[in-house]
């Protein structure tokens, strides 16, 4: 049933092109605490993996987190749930990427979803010996 | 930095809408082989993870995995690498869902990225009996 | 309780002797649905290793999966049970390996097992600059 | 050459007493960028679990995280570095907790430490229906 | 390619009948120390593991580990080797199962294999309600 | 709320100081058999963990484990329940590390603990070639 590709199999998307990417995750037990509900430093961490892809596509650099801001928990996110992070690249510096990260939670079987947090994260690009990198300008209305 | 949101904090996505999902992955060392390259079952695995989402997301109903068709692995996917699935549902019968997953690595520094398998997944929605159930039809030019 | 071993503590296996083994994997929370049964692609995953360990073994390669053959789930395995896995050697071509898996699941409390799964797994054995190499043919019977 | 405990083998910690806790992890491959270094959301979800620790057992209640305060990063964390938190609850609201966090990062064959982030979390208590409850006042001098 | 089973795809095994299982593992990088090889708690955990599923397959009854004995690591598991753990029923009490377990490493490519632990595990069988309940009698000549 | 600290941000903890670790750790679904309750090979796992750490902080070596006493376990740990892993080095021969490991089981909501277990652990100094390398002498009191 599946037959070899004929349309392109490889594509080339260079640095200073990507500003967003959406990421999709399951919440297991290993997540959450007694109530059932993901840990709020587990959604830090997905948060941050977003953050983390999209930086490195918008820059095609090793990129690392310089820091996040405060974040608050809305509502709770529950076992069994989707997760969905939209990760979007919205200020950069000489080589800092600030990048808003909101993740909401979706039921599968009702359709319903609701914002359960949001925050931002800084990544700084690196160079082969560490040191901080110039990274593309954004462009203007990308945001 | 971080505000209350005002844009709408809650959405509803009914079944029958959505037939494609995107989910991207980065690829760790206990997935990968004495090469450093992506096991195959750890690949079907993902692609089935994909096919999971969407056909949940048409249906609204709980899904499980029917049966997975010949698959050809035409590349290696390497640790380090980003596995992007996308994932479509391309034919629907009463109660099933036949969902087509494409899985591409991206190298995150060049920005290189090639198809490296192509898979097809047919899944069953159930009831609360777990009995197979209806499935919305799919919209002509859906796909 | 424990004396220093008398037998032989050492043993040697080469290639071309090994055509099966036997793998058992206990069904944890993160590889099921919200059924409590195992997602059809964690099960491939079980497959895919199996058949690289007894594939490994039968060449004293590296093995890589080439594909997967069209696999029907025909009944669930739930979190609780134990999966076996039985892998054999089927076919062999000059660098390429057949093998057929057989997931059986079994209720560790009734003693009842259920053939779950079965399918085949074609892997290619690499030489150490990522060739195709030669495996031993098979031996007439092995099978 | 173990035998039965003549210490006492059962203890009672009551609510209000504990106000600190140090929790050792050690850094796996899974939890590191190319680099081989901790992801920030790695630290900030052992962050997050420290302050969930003594969090608990400050007031024996179920607790859930309310919010994260800015964090920065200051130095890295590499694979097979030990990490330490050291969580203190430096002030009490009605229902919330606020949890100080430092991350040291120690590499074991040279004894060398360093502070890598610090950051506060901020939890709630909550009763069996899930409402914030009233958590003990925090004795003075006691941070 | 797969067609449906023609051999019988149930089975019945009762308790009193299996008395030795084999185990395959792959070790991960997050199950190895400094030195890529496998942690002495690692290799206790599997070793419990293969105990855990010949005992409970024995006395078809849920097992606890009620002890093990001293255990002595005579050789280092590395990682990318396998891991056969052997485990065998060597006495049998009123409500308890002696264990025996061989863990031997294997080197995938030459096929060396070396036992590097041995250890003996007591689980004991629970009834219903979590009381130490009868097990089979182990047949002579069994071991 | 995060300032840059003013206390001193790098400490440096020699050889032969370090005597005593505790390790806290939570119990997850993974770890656990059918009643819910921790597998006697996890406890195992995590025991050989906090004697290892206690062990490289006092050698300053890389140190692996040579051994594991008779380790017998008095009650359940349940999940959801805190482990707290007390490691105290006993002994110290040439280049072996004795190191006893008590295991105590936490009810967060309670406050009520019991020791589930305790067992003994040799680990040896390794030097930078593999051979068995002189650690430091106990001092007098220091248990």
């Amino acid at each position: 049933m599946t037959t070899a590709p004929t349309k392109p199999t490889t594509q080339h998307v260079p640095a200073g092109v990507c500003t967003h990417v959406s990421l999709i995750e399951m919440v297991f037990p290993e997540q959450t605490n007694h109530y059932g509900t993901l840990f709020g430093g587990q959604a830090l961490a997905l948060m941050d993996k977003a953050a983390f892809v999209v930086a490195s596509r918008y820059c095609r650099r090793t990129v690392v987190t310089a820091s996040s801001e405060k974040t608050d928990f809305w509502a709770p996110v529950s076992q069994g749930q989707l997760v969905e992070l939209d990760a979007t690249v919205v200020e950069v510096g000489r080589s800092s990427i600030r990048v808003r990260v909101e993740l909401w939670a979706e039921d599968l079987l009702s359709g319903d979803r609701h914002l359960a947090t949001r925050g931002d994260f800084v990544l700084v690009a690196l160079d082969a010996h560490g040191k901080p990198t110039r990274v593309p300008a954004l462009a203007e209305g990308n945001v």
